[in-house]
C-alpha cells in the first residue's frame, strides 16, 4: 500500500534507501558537509542499540568513561601508523577562546591516542589489569562522499580500549567482544546474520596487529562492516609507555585491544530487512513492537483500544496507541508501515463488537481476525516468529547470493550480486585488482568458518564483495 | 580514618575538592585546557543521573534526538543577543579533510540555532505542536578558569528544545520540566533541598524571554545553579522562521523552551553530602549501594560474602563483593569510603561463626552488628532512612546559613557564608555593586517560595550568595 511511496528497490537501490531515512523520519541531511540530524524515531531506534550492547558490554566486564573531544595534534603523531591512517580526514580546531591556539586541537577521528595518554598513569601494576573501559560518544572523520547513517564526518559510536597482562589474555578479550557483544547482537536482537572472520593486512585498522570483523549482506547483496574488533599488540603501549610491573617485579608493556560499532548499524538495519514499504524491523530491537490502530472513535472502540494497550503493555510489550482519528486510517497505516513497527492492531466498531481485531503482520503483511481475549499472548507468539522470520530470510539471501569460485575472475564476476568466496592463495596477490574492479577482501575465515590465527595459515577463505 | 588522605574541608574547600576528585577517582583534568576525563566511577554516577532524568523527560513527553556537533558560523549570527552571549568562548573549526573551510564551523556552545533550523523545517501545522525534543550531548564553551565538573570547556549535558502553540503553553512546559524533572530529580534522588525562582534579567540566558532555575547550597555555603529552564518567546522562531498555521489558518510564529542540566550535577553532588571522609552518595542515586567486604578468607566467610551478595542483590539492591583479601582491609575501608558507597557490610570469619555481619553507615560512620539472616530488608531499611538523613542534614545547613536582612550592606555581609534573602526592591538597583563584591542575585522568589510571573511583580524575595 505504502508502495508509490518510496522509489522501489529493484529501480534505483540507493534512492530507496534515501527515501526510507526520509519517509520514516528518521533522519536529515545537517548543514555542515557530511553531517546528520538523527530524527526521534531514528535515534530511538539507536537507543535500544545502545541498550543492548552496553548491556553486553557490561556483562564482559568493561566499565563506562568518558575522555576529551579535542585531542593535542601532537598525540596523533606518537604512533606512525595510525597519524598516517587519519590524517586527511581530520577535523581541526586552531582558533578559541577569540584567539588562535598555541596548539591546534584535534576533533577526535577515535580516542586510540589520549585513552592510552591516560593508561600510562592508571596501569603500574599487573594488579591493575585487565583494564577494560567503554567510551559511548560522537567521533569526527570527514567525508567525502557522505551517505546518512553509513558513512557520516560525525557519527555516534562506543569505543573500547583494553589493556592485558599477556598478548594471549588481550587476544581472548578482543574475540569475546566480536563474538560474545558484536555477533550475539546482530544476529539475535538485529536479526542479520553475520560473517565472523578476519581482515586482511591491507584492510585492517592503523596501528593494529589483527582486525576482525563482522560483515553483513545488505538487500542488494553489497557487503557492510557491521563492527570490528583489534589486537593492538604491544604497538600503542610502546609509542604511550603504557608499562606494568608483573608479579616477578619486571617491567613488561601492556598488551591492548580496541573495539567499536556506530550509528551505521542503523543503515545495515535498514538495508538488511527494509522492502518496498519500508523499514521491518525486527521486534526485539524495534521501539515499538506494536501499534494499536484505532479506525474510528465508535461503538466503544476507543476505550476498546486503550484497554487493548494496557494489556498488551502488561505483557511486557512496548506498544504505542494510535488514536489520531483525525487523520486518514491510509495514511496513519502507511506511516506505520514505513517505520516497520512489526505488528499492527487495527480495532473499529465492526470489529468491537464481534470481540475480534485485525492483526497485520510488518514482515509479510499478512493479516488475520483475532478474538480480542488473549490477543497479548497471541501478539507475543507473533513477535517470536517474525523475529525468527526476519533472520531467517536474511540468511535465505545471503545463501543464494553467495557463490564458491576458484579464480580472480570468477570472484569479480559473482561479487557483482553477492558473495564470492574464493580460496585466499588465489587472492592472496590480487588485492589490487579486486580494489580497481571496486570490490575488497572483506575477511578470512577457515573452510569451517572459524577465525584465522593468521592470514598466512593454510587453506584459507577469501570472501570478496563490493561494500558500503 | 580516611581523614589524612583528604585536606580537610574547614583547612581549604577547593583544595578538598579537588583531593576528592582525585582520590575517589572521579576524574582527571585533560590534556586541553578545562578538558577533563570522566573516569569509569565518576560516570557511572553520570549514568545514574542520565537515567533517572531521562525517565523523567521521556514521562513529560520529550523524545530523544541527536543534532551535529558542528554549526556553520553564519547561523549563531541570525538571533543577535545569543551570538553576543557566547562569541568569546566559542571554539571554532577552520581546517577539515586537509584544507581550510569556505565557512568555519562553530563546535556547538549549545543548540538552539541548528535545531531551530529544524524546527522550521518540521514545524507546518497546529498538528504538528507541541514539539519536544531532548538530546543528550557534549558541548563546548572556552573556559579561562576551568574546575573539573564544575565549570569545563567540554562538559555532557542534555538539552530539551519545544516549540508550542500558545505562550501560555510554553510556559506550562518550561515550569513542568523545572519542577517535575529538575526540582524532583534533585530533591527525591540527589537529596538536595533547592530554590526553585526566577533569574533576574541580568541573569538570564542570553535570548530567553524569562530563566528559571534550582539552586542548591553546597558545603561551604556557596550557591550552585543546577538545572535551568527557560521561555523562549517568540524570539528564536521571528529569528528562524518557525511558523505554524493555527486552526483559523492564519500563520504565527511558535512559542519556545529550552532547557538544561551537565555534569555539573556531579560537583554539586560532591559539595552537598561529601565530608572529610570523601563522598556520601545518596543511596537513590548511588551506582553502588551496598559493597560487601569480606575481611579475610578463612571459616567460610568467603562463601557467606557470596552468598550474602547474592541475596541483597535479589531484594533489588546494586550490590559490589570485594573479596580482594590480597588488599588490606584498612585501605579497602578507605576507599569505599571515599566513593561514598551508603553501607559497608564487613564479612570476617568472626562474624560468620556467630552469624553475624558488621554494617556501617557512611552518612554518620555508625556501626551495628547485625545477623545475616534478615540482612537484605534491614539493608533496604538502612538505606531509606540515609536517603532522608542526607537530605534532612542538607536543609538543616541551608537554614542555618541564610540569614533574613533589609539592606544591601547587610546581604553582602551574610552572603560571605550563605544566603541571604533581601527584599528585591532593595537589591533591584544594587545588582552592580553586588557582582563587585563577587556575589549575584541567584533568584526571585514570591514572599511564600512560589515563582513569581515577572520581576516586576511586587513584594519579591531576591537570594544573594556567593556562586559556583
Amino acid at each position: 500500500m505504502a508502495k508509490s511511496v518510496l522509489t522501489p528497490q529493484a529501480e534505483n537501490y540507493p534512492q530507496w534507501y534515501q527515501d526510507v531515512v526520509a519517509k520514516a523520519e528518521m533522519a536529515d541531511n545537517g548543514p555542515v558537509r557530511g553531517t546528520m540530524v538523527i530524527r526521534p524515531y531514528g535515534y530511538a531506534i539507536w537507543e535500544r542499540m545502545q541498550r543492548e550492547l552496553d548491556d553486553r558490554i557490561k556483562a564482559a566486564g568493561a566499565r563506562n568513561a568518558y575522555f576529551p573531544l579535542f585531542i593535542p595534534e601532537s598525540y596523533l603523531r606518537k604512533e606512525a601508523e595510525h597519524v598516517e591512517g587519519f590524517s586527511p580526514e581530520l577535523a581541526v580546531v586552531t582558533h578559541a577562546g577569540g584567539r588562535e591556539l598555541e596548539e591546534p586541537a584535534v576533533v577526535r577521528p577515535t580516542s586510540e591516542t589520549i585513552i592510552n595518554v591516560f593508561f600510562a598513569k592508571w596501569v603500574q601494576s599487573h594488579r591493575d589489569l585487565p583494564l577494560l573501559v567503554n567510551q559511548w560518544a560522537n567521533v569526527v572523520r570527514w567525508e567525502l562522499r557522505p551517505r546518512v547513517f553509513l558513512r557520516t564526518t560525525e557519527f555516534l559510536w562506543q569505543e573500547g580500549h583494553t589493556a592485558h597482562g599477556s598478548r594471549a589474555d588481550a587476544r581472548a578479550y578482543a574475540l569475546r567482544i566480536l563474538k560474545d557483544v558484536y555477533e550475539d547482537f546482530a544476529v539475535r536482537i538485529l536479526g542479520i546474520p553475520v560473517l565472523v572472520g578476519r581482515k586482511t593486512e591491507r584492510e585492517r585498522f592503523a596501528g593494529a596487529d589483527a582486525t576482525y570483523t563482522i560483515e553483513g549482506m545488505m538487500g542488494d547483496g553489497k557487503a557492510l562492516q557491521m563492527g570490528t574488533s583489534h589486537e593492538l599488540g604491544q604497538n600503542f603501549a610502546k609509542a604511550f609507555g603504557i608499562q606494568f610491573q608483573d608479579e616477578s617485579g619486571a617491567n613488561t608493556f601492556a598488551w591492548q585491544t580496541s573495539w567499536g560499532v556506530s550509528t551505521r548499524l542503523v543503515g545495515a538495519l535498514i538495508m538488511a530487512h527494509g522492502d518496498d514499504c519500508g523499514l521491518r524491523l525486527p521486534p526485539r530491537l524495534a521501539p515499538t513492537q506494536v501499534v494499536v490502530l484505532l479506525i474510528k472513535d465508535e461503538g466503544g472502540a476507543a476505550k476498546e483500544a486503550a484497554s487493548m494497550t494496557e494489556s498488551l503493555r502488561g505483557a511486557g510489550l512496548r506498544v504505542e496507541l494510535d488514536d489520531r482519528v483525525g487523520t486518514s486510517f491510509g495514511r496513519r497505516s502507511v506511516d506505520w508501515e514505513l517505520k516497520g513497527v512489526p505488528l499492527r492492531i487495527e480495532v473499529g466498531p465492526r470489529d468491537v463488537a464481534q470481540g475480534m481485531a485485525t492483526v497485520v503482520r510488518r514482515d509479510d503483511q499478512s493479516k488475520r481476525q483475532a478474538t480480542i481475549d488473549g490477543l497479548a499472548g497471541r501478539a507475543v507468539a507473533l513477535l517470536d516468529g517474525m523475529q525468527e522470520a526476519l533472520h531467517q530470510g536474511a540468511l535465505d539471501r545471503r545463501q543464494a547470493r553467495t557463490v564458491e569460485v576458484s579464480s580472480v575472475e570468477d570472484a569479480v564476476a559473482a561479487a557483482q550480486t553477492g558473495f564470492a568466496r574464493v580460496p585466499w592463495d588465489v587472492a592472496r596477490d590480487a588485492e589490487d585488482d579486486l580494489n580497481a574492479a571496486g570490490l575488497s577482501v572483506r575477511c578470512l575465515q577457515r573452510a569451517d568458518g572459524g577465525l584465522p590465527e593468521s592470514s598466512a595459515e593454510p587453506g584459507l577463505v577469501a570472501t570478496v564483495a563490493k561494500a558500503y
